[in-house]
């Protein structure tokens, strides 16, 4: 049984290309607001679950004992662009434990927006491990690895306590094992597990309601929520989707993409997660279905901002000359 | 009724992401010889098909009356990388007319390839339509207007002389009208025109074996299949797909990306041509397909042939710190 086409290209009158894929939309209590395709099941969450992979930086205490602020929190949830903020940002994060970038372990690539990386190359930089999008999620694991005394070396491995503290968040929020099976390696090297879209949905659900979740784990995931809302451009860069999603309605949306087409993400006021992959991975496809799925979250409460979000679900493709080509577009199957 | 998955990206022991889509390989009678999915679904060829539109080139005597060489007639075809003996060859075409970049009308855009763009940008260049992939089609095009005394302005709109003559070579050899319902804009602002898989695969099939084509033409087409085969460098650049599938068998593939996930080519000395389209139009996917479909066109001929090409329709995936993390492969449907 294949999942539904929800996201189409067009070229003049006809669609020239089209991407299938699954999200569900859940409350606190587990119970489904929307969905399509399959949400049951294991989709690897990928970046999409850095929130809930920091989480124990707030409940060890790491992140008060090295007085990390908002920007550095949202940065502990980032795939950044590796724009010099970032880059300065995850040093000086590092630095609080007098680590240096040879500590992380997530290994170096160029930046994967086309500008950053022409920009680094105009300044005749090449790129360190700091300017891995993933830096500041490593540099909240090392500063927890710090905090509780434990050896720095080795903490991207499954076994590690940092890593082994990170799956006991995720098995806790969704309320299910997450075994050797269903492990893969991430690109920045952290061991990363696949469980159904369901699952996820349902663990920024309990978060952001505080239903069906420890208080103190509910506050860690909610202040996480809060400093990536607040300061969302430390979480993604310059005309990143997650940039534009969160600051088209300030405080209301925490929305997260995740490699080869995920997003996981919350609407903490009205107490709703959700999480959606594109079959085929694509990015493009993905922020648009975000959008879309933002929106039939509003839609009942404000219709009016449920708009703004169903607008961003539909973009015009134009080429090389900006002429109109065709456009993208969400196309959500029929209740 | 969907397409069959054919290309899955794994990671760990899982399915992380799959492509669905079609291909058929057909020979010069018009029969299939392998087929998968919906080969009668109208798909924009877009980049696939620049030879066809490239036999007028060689027929209206442009080609010759201008001295093009095989490495002008494989630019002519090319979706090039924009490097520097790309933009210095399609400077020097268009030169030949008296003609610079002043009379393009593709467009200019930064080149697709991260490195090649890095090293622009760090000897301070921006690119111009040179640079543009298409600009040695649009050379040719200019050429051929130049030699007809038609004039240059308009040369990319769809009633101008150059772009009626491609689209009648392309009714011609699918043996079908284009109508404006399946018209489409191209990248570089040219039409273009959707059609089934099937008659893209039928159209070089019948240039690759001279049947149900006029002699002339398959002459034009062949010379032009031939210059991409001994050239293939300037077809596409540095670590191009198009350029390791050339290279893996000089002389007895053609094969040639476009956008949105589609590959054409042929096998000439089999008189066999194929077309294919990933439906979310992934360029990872098509050209891990493409292999797999010259693989399925040898291996009655040639197995160990076919095996280089079997070979190349699978490869490691691994992360920032070279750690292997799954694969991509392609799964035929079994016959």
């Amino acid at each position: 049984m294949e999942n539904p086409v929800l996201v189409e290209v067009t070229r003049g009158q006809l669609v020239e290309s089209s991407h299938r894929g699954a999200f569900a939309l859940i409350d606190g209590d587990g119970k489904t607001i929307a969905s399509a395709g399959d949400v049951d099941r294991p989709v690897f969450p990928r970046s999409a679950v850095k929130l809930l992979q920091a989480i124990p930086l707030i409940e060890t205490g790491a992140a008060a004992r090295f007085g990390l602020d908002d920007k550095d929190l949202s940065l502990a949830c980032a795939s950044h662009s590796g724009e010099p903020e970032h880059v300065r940002r995850a040093a000086a994060m590092l630095a609080k434990a007098g680590l240096d970038m040879e500590a992380l372990e997530c290994g170096a690539h160029w930046p994967g927006e086309a500008d950053v990386s022409r920009d680094m190359a105009r300044r005749g930089e090449t790129p360190c491990q700091l300017h891995n999008n993933c830096s500041g999620k490593h540099a909240g694991f090392l500063l927890t690895a710090a905090h509780r005394g434990e050896e720095a070396a080795g903490y991207s491995g499954p076994n590690h306590p940092v890593q082994v503290r990170a799956k006991a968040v995720i098995e806790d929020l969704i309320g299910r094992s997450l075994n050797v099976d269903v492990c893969g390696t991430d690109g920045c090297s952290i061991p990363t597990y696949a469980a159904p879209l369901r699952d996820f949905a349902l663990a920024f659900a309990r978060l952001a309601s505080g239903r069906g979740v420890e208080p103190q784990r509910a506050e860690a995931g909610q202040a996480l929520m809060r400093a990536c809302m607040a300061e969302p451009f430390e979480m993604s860069g310059t005309g990143r989707a997650c940039l534009k999603l969160m600051q088209a309605a300030p405080g209301k949306i925490f929305a997260k993409t995740g490699a080869e087409g995920v997003f996981c993400g919350a609407l903490p006021d009205l107490g709703l997660g959700f999480a959606l992959k594109i079959d085929d991975g694509a990015t493009r496809a993905s922020e648009a279905l975000a959008a879309a799925v933002i929106a039939a979250a509003l839609k009942k409460q404000d219709a009016s901002l449920a708009e703004t979000f169903a607008a961003m679900a539909r973009k015009d493709l134009r080429n090389w000359r900006g002429t109109r080509t065709g456009e993208i577009r969400v196309t959500l199957p029929k209740d």
